[in-house]
């Protein structure tokens, strides 16, 4: 209750002002001694004026991020609250779906925390060492809120090594989840949450996919296909879909999923997915639709040149194939590459192909992964709709 | 066949090159005489080169609109083949759903022309005059499409002054319509086509209507209610819905609506919804979603300082009456108030409410109002859902 006080730069306090929850480590201007890594602190600004409460980190160029605006204390009883929040905005978006993203970090205000849940199994990720000191704590609320067989944390992920965090993976309540299955709408999927290469499922374009599938028909393509997200629901209503993917343990992942939905219309490509649309740029268009989720090209602000080549290319490719009136469904992942910046990409290659574009949707990741206005870093995902005639 | 060209200027060479369909006078060099308002021309460069065939305007500082980048003829069969690609995609998009829109103008590459459908009335506007000199075609070309009983002429709109079209309505084919109901999903709406203040319903919210509806629970308020679109798809869910409008027909209308769907549970406020939210800003926050569907407050570029007070207004007094977690639809249809602009003034209203702001949904018009990429005038609709905590 009685946290220690930590001063901020008046950039810093207006950055909250603004709405961010971030102070970089050049906002703070002065740290007692003994605040550790993991600590729950008060931000003052420069005259002792109460800003908030925040998650320290030691390492982390983000040094605090902010959990409340008030003096309250951050306690299980604060946690469970902040929990059963995120909750409900799943309830009220999605009522009882048991596949989503639960929490998801900042957007729901618990910064460093992501929650999956997969019906009766929880995969936790706490990536600053706040969430990480208490993930027995959150794993308990969580289990007991949701009455959950198992919670396990798929901490393997490259982001903590920023606050100095290990590579695990490991049950943290409950049994060995052993492989699981979820569906996105009727499809089904196979998932192992801890043998698995990533940490879970793509859950940000659960509603993506399931919107795609209901422009399907006739001849589909989907690029970038991984476990067949989105080909899976373009082959429950199209004649034929070509998945193309590049990777050996997702074209095995795909090929297993096609069989559990008896997708006998889906045919799996295992190649670079530039190459199979370079392959056909002199080709009649064939294709009725064509869906672009490629990785994030653009990791970082110096990787973006790079990545609007890329970005272009492919969209370029895939306005080349699609017939008068097909349907491009085209994302990007890459926070770095902003929603305006895409659909100038997609604007060039239209023009490049002598083809006109309407936007019929302007979409994002699902309601289960907010963004929190104000903190622009939340917002990542694009995934646009478009009709190329 | 032989149009005559028209020479247009470097700039707005390239002004069609990155896919705009626009040439405003001050770009056209060189006209041949005896070009009439309402022809088709040919565009050429400085040296000669075919650029596209376009609409010719007299009067409108939009000289020119180009209808295809091919060197085909702009006859009946072009006009029919245009009409039913817009037709393809609203039924790839719908089904079918006969409530829509279904020609959007320059976006579905038919400038000029705006087409909505109530079943089997259509109600058609014709804003330049090469597609009001051609409405008997056009209404004959959609009433043979689609079956069509009535084709009225809703003309009487402001835009039409700056092309010197005349202000008329009435029928262009088949019987008086009479007084027709539609529906938003379950709900049902009163519409009057031609006795009617508006020239037709909301069709661009029509999705969002629908999508609010999903969202309802507890009491809900609907600003800015008009006919009662938002209204009456909240009553569907909530236990009592609060609609705020101020013109006496509006209020008509929403009573009669209201009885029509035997919607008991909504009340009607005939008030100023800038008074209505003002008087309730020291109550304790009582609702569970408030809906704010202002009329355009920035009809130009100057109106835009004041429009930009007039937002940020309701969008803080509407935060203010959200109790935590509740949610705000909240819409602009100012097409000079960028998307990321709404986006900036309600952040500062939720500053300003010390509340926090989650986006669950970045949404535009519906699918049958499509944006052309290029054309960024035929983006307008703004609607967010956000959740405030």
């Amino acid at each position: 209750m009685n946290e220690r006080k930590v001063k901020v730069t008046r950039r810093g306090a207006d950055r909250l002002q603004n709405g961010h929850l971030w102070i970089y480590r050049t906002d703070v201007e002065d740290v007692p001694a003994g605040v550790e890594a993991g600590d729950v602190v008060a931000l003052v600004d420069g005259r002792g004026r109460f800003l908030g409460k925040a998650f320290w980190s030691a390492r982390s160029k983000i040094a605090l991020r902010v959990v409340t605006r008030d003096e309250v204390p951050v306690d299980e009883g604060f946690l469970a609250g902040r929990l059963s929040d995120a909750i409900a905005l799943r309830e009220r978006a999605f009522g009882d779906e048991p596949f989503v993203r639960l929490v998801h970090g900042e957007a729901d205000l618990l910064p460093g925390l992501v929650v999956d849940r997969y019906a009766d199994v929880a995969v936790i990720q706490t990536l600053v060492p706040a969430t990480d000191r208490r993930k027995a704590l959150l794993a308990d609320l969580l289990a007991n809120a949701l009455s959950l067989r198992t919670v396990v944390e798929r901490n393997d992920v490259r982001v903590r090594e920023l606050e100095g965090l290990a590579q695990v993976k490991g049950v943290l309540r409950g049994p060995e989840p052993g492989p699981l299955e979820y569906r996105e709408g009727a499809v089904r999927m196979k998932l192992d949450v801890l043998g698995g290469q990533k940490t879970g499922a793509f859950l940000d374009q659960r509603e993506n996919h399931l919107r795609a599938g209901e422009y399907a028909t006739g001849r589909c393509l989907d690029c970038f296909s991984y476990a067949g997200g989105f080909a899976l629901q373009l082959a429950r209503r199209a004649e034929r879909v070509t998945a193309v993917e590049m990777q050996a343990p997702a074209v095995a992942l795909l090929r297993e999923n096609a069989v559990l939905n008896r997708a006998e219309n889906l045919e799996v490509v295992e190649s670079n997915a530039f190459d199979y649309l370079r392959d056909r740029a002199d080709e009649e268009p064939a294709f009725d639709l064509v869906v672009l989720d490629p990785p994030a090209f653009a990791k970082n602000k110096d990787a973006l040149p790079a990545a609007r080549r890329g970005y272009k290319e492919i969209n370029l490719r895939a306005i080349q194939v699609l017939k008068p009136g097909g349907i491009l469904v085209t994302a990007s992942c890459s926070y770095h590459l902003a929603e305006d910046a895409l659909e100038g990409l997609v604007l060039d290659a239209a023009n490049d192909a002598g083809r006109r574009v309407q936007v019929l949707e302007r979409r994002g990741a699902g309601r289960d992964h907010p963004v929190l206005l104000g903190v622009p870093e939340t917002r990542y995902l694009k995934c646009f709709v478009l009709r190329v005639v």
